[in-house]
């Protein structure tokens, strides 16, 4: 089986890489596990192969028809489709955006489409398709209404995907995913980078700045149980799924003061004291425009599992990353 | 004030340029009423100038960006986007419908965008973004899940609108039209074109052919009440619509043996029984996913207006094009 994960050297696609090459084998589209013998990494920037002989590491920009038509053939049989530009960066930088999120969504499927063989698609989505007057639980038929050009790519990357599969030119799956937390690593543009950096740098004996007020909500998933929906999601049975691609995955509803008080539960007050609350309007808007919380009795159905509590988030962190909290 | 209405050798965008014409002046963005010293009327074809030296009647493919180009400029005050594949020629001709509903909408916004002046674009969408497992009566806020190609085109286009109009780029609104009934010519490859169809052609002394069952219900509105709210809709205050760009105009819901019982009601039995009942399962599928009606509470607190009765409906059509019943 080969399978191609779309920003593959970004965090999730490399995590996603690890725990697949771990696996040894993916559920092909009739149930029946197939090894896999090659997986392509397609990033702007070299991907880790893990010296692991399966791995193709592929550079190349995402948005150009031939980078596409070089990593997708008709041996391909799902896809991981990651590569995208982060909130706050497609806020600042419109035409990237537009041409990463949109553009190059648009021509994956299309080559796939050209390909003639339906290969499976999992396409990651985001809280941030939902804004405006929202109900206190973000229901499966509650409509978008994205406040951020990255929600708007977001959203219309799903109808498209939607759209070629109840034509037959790809099995889609749409997996929104809350905000990640705690994500290792350095802050990024995203919008929602603090939700890991008032966590992480603390952790690590660094102040962090908390952009936003203590009392606002958000959704949260770990990166271990994100990994586990996005290769679930590629799993489920394409009959169980019908013409419904969007799964709104699992999540915690955890304001950002029960975020602290959970890291003092399982780091100390010491760790805790180094968040510095710096509002940023910007930030706050954004944010505060996505769902705190939203219905996820399908995904649950459908096996999809998320944690339970955010403090059990922090330990797993430092469990899977190794910290040393200071 | 210089207007450009795209699809302007259409059936609506003739009927539209005529409206305006006779007017001889819109709103500004102020509320002040300017006269109109320039009508650009794009197409494929040639439109019909009306012998009024306002008009410049423009050939050309809508999916170029120089056509664009070439007929929106720092001057253009405001923009009618009724340029469109139908629904059954998008479900026919993929790429076709791709490339004038999706990449054609999305190339004028972003010409606009470059020039840099904010103009205001009316976007006719559908009740083809609507589907699957919809209420009795379809709400703002219940979600976009069109079920065709057309439908799912118009939702992404609404979304760019959207998006482009937060960002400052146009001043967009999106009119969501019911189906046109009755469109005065000749059928088309739109899944509705029996909507107007099965008055028509009995009234015209000919047989029609209806592919759906008599307890199909439609949401109708005549061309002369669109134009009307499309007019209307452009000339709404900026300020009103806020962050919500998207209308769903008023209409009527009636099942086709009530339109056949109101065309019996205007015409007589002679007339009604020139309808061929012959149910295509393709038209019905699609036709049936569309909403039966939606809350149109909004549009009426902003002054929008639709009809009360179908069979009023018929006598205007009637009385518009200069029909003798046969």
């Amino acid at each position: 089986m080969k399978l191609l994960i779309t920003g593959g050297a970004g965090f999730l696609g490399q995590r996603l890489a690890r725990e697949l090459l771990a696996r040894g084998s993916l559920k092909d589209a009739q149930g029946a596990p197939q090894a896999i013998t090659e997986l392509i990494l397609l990033d702007v920037a070299q991907a880790n192969d893990f010296g692991d002989s399966r791995v193709r590491s592929e550079v190349g920009d995402i948005a150009q028809r031939s980078v596409l038509e070089r990593v997708i053939d008709e041996n391909t049989a799902a896809i991981f489709h990651l590569a995208a530009v982060v909130s706050g960066q497609a806020e600042a930088d419109f035409d990237l955006g537009m041409r990463i999120n949109l553009d190059a969504s648009h021509l994956l499927l299309d080559v796939c489409r050209q390909r003639g063989h339906r290969p499976r698609v999992v396409f990651t989505s985001s809280v941030a398709v939902y804004g405006g007057d929202l109900p206190d639980i973000v229901q499966n038929d509650t409509a978008l209404n994205p406040q951020s050009s990255y929600g708007a790519q977001k959203a219309i990357a799903e109808l498209l995907l939607n759209d070629y599969s109840r034509r037959g030119f790809v099995d889609g799956r749409v997996l929104r995913l809350p905000t990640i937390s705690v994500r290792p690593g350095k802050p990024n543009a995203a919008a929602s980078s603090f939700a890991s950096g008032i966590i992480r740098e603390p952790l690590n004996g660094e102040e962090a700045v908390c952009p936003v007020s203590g009392s606002t909500r958000l959704w949260l998933l770990s990166p271990r149980k994100a990994i586990e929906c996005l290769i679930a999601g590629l799993e489920l049975d394409t009959a169980t799924l019908g013409n419904q691609r969007v799964l709104n995955l699992p999540g915690i509803s955890v304001s950002v003061d029960e975020m602290v008080a959970a890291l003092r539960e399982v780091a100390g007050d010491e760790v805790a004291k180094r968040i510095v609350w710096q509002p940023d309007a910007r930030v706050e808007k954004m944010v505060g425009s996505w769902p705190a919380r939203w219905d996820t009795s399908r995904a649950e159905q459908l096996g999809l599992r998320g944690e339970q509590n955010f403090a059990d988030v922090i330990r797993a962190y430092i469990a899977d990353e190794g910290v040393q909290a200071r």
